[in-house]
């Protein structure tokens, strides 16, 4: 986790799009009780164990809004239960109008972190050296804040898009008809700079991969039991390949199986709906 | 369900956005197999009962491509199992670039509709009035696609942001020295066209919100049993209010039980992170 | 007016727009006569006494254009005829690219503030509790900096939009079958934690909005004698419902009279149209 | 009035911003009353005589919504004391959805368009070729639409910006120290494919920008008659410059006074914040 | 280039920027001579052999406008001298508005696309299945476009961004302290599913990317000659690699010598910065 | 050059949109080799002399990512051959995702102003007086940097669009009945704050052009001694004017011909597609 600055940044204008949705005008119940310039603190901590993610984005929303930062941790951090994340001073109308959204974005990418964290954690306690990639698969218009808070968790990205990889599916096989030799000979072809990656739902799918030449074979929803034959018995090359990925269905619970069956690499979508950490808050007067 | 067309639009700018993310240079693969030229159909159905949502969002990203819709269902209606729900037709490039994101849209946004959809069905059963209601907690900049799903399910939205209502919550209180009662009459000077929600944290609070003249009353974090308890004993006015809403850790498991307790409405962040909905694609040549 | 900061904040993103579309590359002029390095000064004043908004923008604006703020109000203060509102120092390409935006942004924004200001003033005048509210017609695209600038002036807002607030015209009974009763009933079901409002346009219509039970009754062109009349019969709950609003053509000039009808709330949109207040500039060599 | 179409188009992004705004979940008093499906229809038509701009924005809204446009006028033409200006049907979800925002601009920029167009009426009864310009004081954000509609009003457009003209101010010479024929010789062979504007303030200083070879003399807050007094004496060069143009307060009412005392063009900013001119609408069941 | 459609998509909001820019309030000259009603038609067609991109653009400007397309072409083709490309009707104020940034934009595009074609053509004459990758070093801003026209010429893409692949430059290694062959074990682990490539200045470079096991060896400014040595010594895995890529100054010129080398790839710059290719335009009374 | 700050100002939104594109994610092989949070240094030089823009941007993109900024020159400096440009510290990470977006943007907007101050220079050295015009044939969406990069290098911008000036092409006139004299002063009655350019294509063209009271004459691929000949002949009115402009192949290679023909003004496009400026760049541990 040493290496800061976590990316992407968080623009201005995404923090204001979050503010504009949730407190564009202000709060009414602040103004309504005509409290909103008398001074205050707000101060978020850890309830249990946590990756952090969000933090600077947190922070960035209650200085756009005129507070000012106390102390703030860091995306990529681990913080123990009870851990003081973020502590803001300002006028009662600026803490009002931060606290909710300020939390909401902690405790969401750090659910996302913490998840990824806790996957990294279990597959590595068993096979070091393996790698965790998430999918695509993150909520719609959230892509940018789930990766970043996958990378924080110490996962890596699997694909940013169709535009940066090969990944031949069965669907894509159903148009073509030179087979799968021919196709991972195409792809080298046109795109020699890119790994080829196959994705296969079953065994004898694994072997036909081996042999027309894939770089990596991704296992399709194969239980870590079906992973592991394969693994034992799939002939490697000279540079270590076919990698072997496990996909579908990879979870912090699985992924010591997965690891221990011998797989390369373990692709996941869970953490994008992994439930959010919780954040205590504490908002009172200065 | 019969209020169409539902908010908010897909804006092409956002199907844009989901589609620059995933697939703004194409899908490589196809190139490189060189069959992105050959006709192919796309069909997605329903793996298993459940509330539609983002049927217009898909359709959008695949017209936008360039495919041609042949049926669409809308947001908001029932899908059964094994139920198409969008096919579509055209080369096999544009089907590949929409495939995942028209998915991943309907899958998310139908799991979030499903679960809004089943707090009001287990809450009607019980109290066929009784509203339901969705907080601000959706994913962060997932807000618009998040609350069109809790409307296609039946849900209501609580308050769209700090700006539109008047909630006061034990932190308000903390820098407002006139007592509840004030509050409430403060607020209600300022704020007439709005009603005056008071969150309480236990019957003692309730009770005091009540004689303060709150309309509404939003209990945190009661379970079942202490609702039912106040319900059965809190004076009401003429108008029947104050209603009494039941928020905090309400999900479709325990909305009959709080709709039971006699609660006007019930408050709830759980549809949006519940699990997405699974959708059966079929990619093949046409 | 000690609620600050205003909302929405300026965002930077904004500005630009308003400096992109006046002075995107330079005042061609300032770089025909080769002036624009030499330091100069730039100050605004309130030419007659103003409620000030827009201060924020202005001042935002010359400092992206690199110039140095020196003094500077805020908004929601008031400004005596001939007070400085505004002093930069910056050399003369800056500070005539800035010049006329700042300007007109202080003028607009002032205009719609000193006009709610005054509206405010005149109605508290006679009564002292009563609400000012803003409509949503404000000047198209102009519709988040004319609402800070009614907020500036002391007033509230009416509806933010259609989705946050329950106000039944006579153009939704026109489809309703089950009348006016019926549809508070209907209404209250569906959105407990919202007022319902109704709109009238006499008397009758008055009375069976009262019967029918709505929270707020919204006089359409009612003349303040009819509006008085009215309020002197019309019954209320214990909770001080229904109340009465008083809209379509309230200005500054008839204001005391509707507050004197005994009216609760003023419903105005004729700040959105106020002459805008005249700020005198000096810019001058340093 | 021949021209068509009007610009700018009506981006679709522009559009939405302002449904948005108004109604991005939708008209929550139509789903309450659960009236949303039922089929009506909607008509404007014009309270009084007028010049119509913002037609293409209203219909476009309402098409985005999804209703079916049966009529429309267009941004230009003149509407007759009762005439209709837009028709549409649709659900009565899509109608009350898109009535108050289609009114609303149509009557923003009518007023607008017929505000300039009464200046240019005014103005060429007296002098038939004189020419009408708006400035660039349009409401902050709404300047896109403010000057489409002066367009329509038959109107031009002063300056875009600083960056597209010559227009030597008063506060320029505070910085230039070599005269005011050096300043337009410097500008000349700077700007040679713009004309050179001098802003005077009284008939000394017409008389300067006469000498130095000004191509337009702008008299600023001129009365008529000093206007005329220089009109009559100040020579002319064989192309007819330098011109007189009349700025600063020039509105429908003294238009004509401006045009009988022999100036070459009008600058105005009156048309930004005229009175809206009324439209009527009928919302009603099909 | 047979892969239709090409993207990415010519989205409204970027035509409608390049309109904005160019033509926002339409042709002041086309107005000031009151012909913008007249019908009209303008065809644009390629004055020598290109490779086609941009059309989708243009057409899409001017149907934006308000024009009728009659014939459009598409990216991706090869049109002849004299060859018509886009043939438009419409009013002489719509074709006078659209007509520059359309040509334009298809010049521009072309050029791009028609270089990477001829490097494509020079380099397969010599070497069929060779690869050719244009780089990240676009124009600024017009990196969508420039790499749609790269696509549409027949090359691919290098790299998207920093984020989708593995490139260690020397720059990297000055920071890290386990040698080269760590530095490919140390990317291996970490990005299993991308290839791993090595910059390289010279041949001792080059043999130690090759045992360190890179995927590829991207030869920095090698002549051909030197390019060739290389190629003809460095010893293969049994999947082909490590593929070798010429990079720095690959141009059309050069592009035959290159892949006569024997390289497997191609790295160039040179099609974002080709010549646009002249388009003969016609506008005419229709 | 003494005319700072220029225009446009780098917006935030514009620096990351650009990093975004290319380093999004963060750069995968510093974080691949583990060696992101290592202290280092960038510096950015001349490999030859040059006019520098962009410099602000470059600064802008790397401070965004954190990196402190050491040294910076600014637009409209000259630079000499090995002179220092930009000196930056920070992580690793930061100065490998800064560096080459940093480079690009400052070699693309060198390369502009560097070819427009040649023809500035090289025209100036025969005619000090004369002027140096940019088109608007700059590469599609990156307008603003190729304009800011003109202005640099101390060109102006001849039209920012049609909707700014009236320059009437043979394309107009085929609309148009009254003759090119009839055109001239329908322009100058519609438009008398402008000047009035008319295109043509030979001797005859411009003696019309000048008898129909043109204020510039554009002669659209004059060799020089046409342009020579013309200009020694046609008659001047008092205010200089017409002037003449050359335009169509104007570069840094005949602008002296030109010049030297005597023409008023040179337009010209070369600028935009200029050979990037080399820069040279060390990244170094620190």
């Amino acid at each position: 986790m040493n290496q800061l600055p976590f990316w992407p940044l968080p623009a201005e204008s995404d923090l204001l799009r979050l503010l504009e949705d949730d407190v564009g005008f202000g709060d009414l119940t602040t103004r309504a009780l005509g409290i909103g310039h008398m001074p205050g603190r707000i101060s978020f901590s850890a309830r249990a164990p946590m990756r952090l993610c969000g933090v600077e984005e947190a922070a960035g929303m209650l200085a756009l809004l005129g507070a000012e930062i106390g102390f703030s941790a860091a995306s990529g951090m681990d913080a123990e239960g009870g851990e003081l994340i973020l502590s803001v001073t300002g006028p009662a109308s600026v803490l009002h109008a931060g606290w909710k959204m300020a939390q909401l974005v902690m405790e969401f990418a750090s659910g996302v972190a913490s998840e990824a964290a806790d996957i990294v954690a279990a597959a590595r306690a068993v096979a070091p050296n393996i790698a965790v990639m998430v999918t695509r698969k993150s909520v719609p218009f959230a892509r940018t804040l789930s990766l970043k808070a996958a990378l924080a968790g110490g996962a890596e990205i699997h694909r940013l898009g169709l535009h940066d990889s090969v990944l031949i599916f069965p669907e894509h096989m159903a148009f073509f008809e030179d087979g799968l030799a021919g196709a991972v000979m195409a792809a080298r072809r046109v795109a020699p700079e890119r790994a080829v990656m196959v994705e296969v739902t079953d065994e004898a799918g694994a072997l036909a991969a081996s042999m027309a030449g894939a770089d990596v074979i991704q296992l399709e929803k194969f239980t870590p039991e079906a992973a592991a034959a394969l693994a034992r018995t799939l002939p490697k090359r000279s540079d270590g390949r076919p990698f072997i990925g496990a996909a579908g269905g990879v979870t912090a619970k699985n992924a010591a199986a997965y690891a221990a069956a011998g797989v390369d690499t373990l692709v996941t979508s869970s953490p994008f709906m992994a439930k959010p950490r919780d954040i205590k808050v504490v908002l009172e007067k200065a």
